[in-house]
């Protein structure tokens, strides 16, 4: 079965979503594709570097700028497992990210649509697309996962 | 002449401001405070690194996070020379600092009152609270006399 190229760079997202899920961090992962190939990959690491400026967005851009050596990240895509916050997509604007697929929504925090929509609300520099639902359900799976075992270990079950 | 803490921590950014006005970066300047002491300073470094998320705001969040060895700021202001963009603002809402300190506005992107309100206008978990006007025309100055220098260089004069 052929699977499409939407998928196949989300699948790689999860990939790192669930590398933060091993490590007890919010499962969230993102990568960023330049002209058909990924250049960065990241996964949330807020509690294992105890800095709340580290998620996988944010550590994708990192990656992804050094990579380029250009802090333009012109015709990039990123790949997000999780709508991201006001902080991920205001970096995604800075960055100058072309298009962002978006796999679950995130109606408490997601600045993509969801809470509210910096990507397209405002009159910024550059105007980012952005299409939600791209394997929806597996990244949507991942997060309720991660917290039903949260309330697990902390009831001590 | 005694002079107030908010105008020696907003002096203190503003020291920071001009080491990026010296790189020929948008010279914008953060420091960090906690129980009245700076814990934190950090410049613009986006053309240095070549990485848009390197604004002074994100850099002095991560020095924070990493002298307390917490991701929560807890109990902890910024000032900063010029008004926080929304990656910024994202950033300081999540890292729960607790006030920000702004010297001059941003008209074009400052996302504490100017352009949006991200510290208020949402219910996100934090509320930051923000005052502006501490050095405002020290803090205008800088950014009017690097643009003028820069419009200067790009005409070769």
């Amino acid at each position: 079965m052929v699977i499409n190229n939407k998928e196949k760079f989300m699948k790689a997202a999860l990939n790192e979503a669930k590398k933060a899920y091993n490590k007890l961090e919010i499962p969230v992962g993102a990568v960023i594709v330049k002209e058909n190939k990924i250049i960065a990959r990241a996964h949330n690491l807020k509690e294992f570097k105890q800095d709340a400026t580290k998620h996988a967005e944010i550590i994708a851009i990192e990656k992804a700028s050094k990579k380029l050596n250009n802090w333009r990240l012109n015709n990039c895509e990123m790949y997000v497992t999780l709508e991201p916050c006001p902080m991920c997509a205001g970096a995604i604007i800075n960055s100058r990210i072309k298009k962002v697929y978006v796999g679950s929504k995130d109606l408490k925090t997601g600045a993509c649509g969801s809470k509210l929509n910096l990507l397209n609300d405002y009159e910024f520099d550059t105007i980012v697309e952005c299409e939600f639902g791209t394997l929806e359900n597996e990244c949507q799976t991942i997060v309720k996962s991660f917290f039903k075992k949260i309330r697990e270990i902390k009831s001590g079950r």
